[in-house]
């Protein structure tokens, strides 16, 4: 992978989020913000995941709640979000929507409705295995825009604050 | 910088987002994927800077768009809002509010109403100078949660696609 063309790829990313004229603005002090950098990353990653996943309607913060609750069954929706860092009010809406797709399943755990626990479903497991196929697809995209090394050494020093 | 202040510095931003027990919670796949862990550590920076600003009240994507309009004196909306990748509405809102706080001024040009021009105004030019005093802190706060030669390289990396 070239400078080159990771250059374009950013281009291409860039163009397909900001129509319009932009060269010619310049960033200022925001050049010395890592903050800004990260986030423009982290929007393109995103929005390619959200496009590649589009035959199967899901959006990042639902797979990896799909995934979380694949790689824990029977945990709670507090300890899910917690994880996370979902709030609760959030959560709950999106286990609503998982639910109405018959992905997973909550069950509660005796006198204590707060503490329900969590589960896929067998259609939830043929879904997620569907979406993680795709999901590989975005990876392998990503990893080729960045160049595996530099995918290997951002994994490596960002997953230390996950 | 050592491997463990690091881990400790991602620990507490760990605490600070998600109380609750979490330790043996599996991430399962997510493991493999870049964009989960860019996500956490962009939510993380973007709250530190959230609290470091906390006495000017002012949001990650207040201050770009500030710096954006110091930086490029006399710029349509349309072509700022395209730099930054902002949605027309919500950048539209935000504007509003900056000139609620008088800190920037919109002037017509000429027949077209959509293409309004924007300055800082001289409060809205001594409120960013405090704005990036505090800016600042947080920037060197992250350098050292980092490392500088991690934050330097990252920097570098991250540009690419900004």
């Amino acid at each position: 992978m070239t400078e080159r063309s990771v250059r374009n790829a950013a281009k291409t990313a860039g163009r397909r989020r900001s129509p319009g004229r932009t060269d010619k603005v310049a960033l200022g002090q925001l050049e010395r913000h890592l903050g800004y950098f990260l986030r423009r990353l982290q929007l393109w990653v995103f929005q390619d995941f959200i496009e590649t996943l589009g035959p199967m309607k899901v959006r990042p913060a639902q797979y990896s709640v799909l995934l979380i609750v694949e790689a824990n069954p029977g945990r709670s929706q507090a300890a899910i979000g917690a994880k996370l860092g979902i709030e609760r009010a959030r959560l709950a809406r999106m286990l609503h929507e998982l639910e109405r797709r018959k992905w997973i399943a909550r069950q509660a755990n005796g006198s204590d409705a707060r503490t329900h626990s969590l589960h896929l479903t067998t259609d939830g497991a043929k879904a997620l295995a569907r979406i993680k196929r795709l999901a590989g697809q975005h990876e392998t995209k990503l990893t080729s825009v960045l160049g595996p090394g530099r995918h290997r050494q951002l994994m490596t020093w960002l997953r230390e604050f996950g």
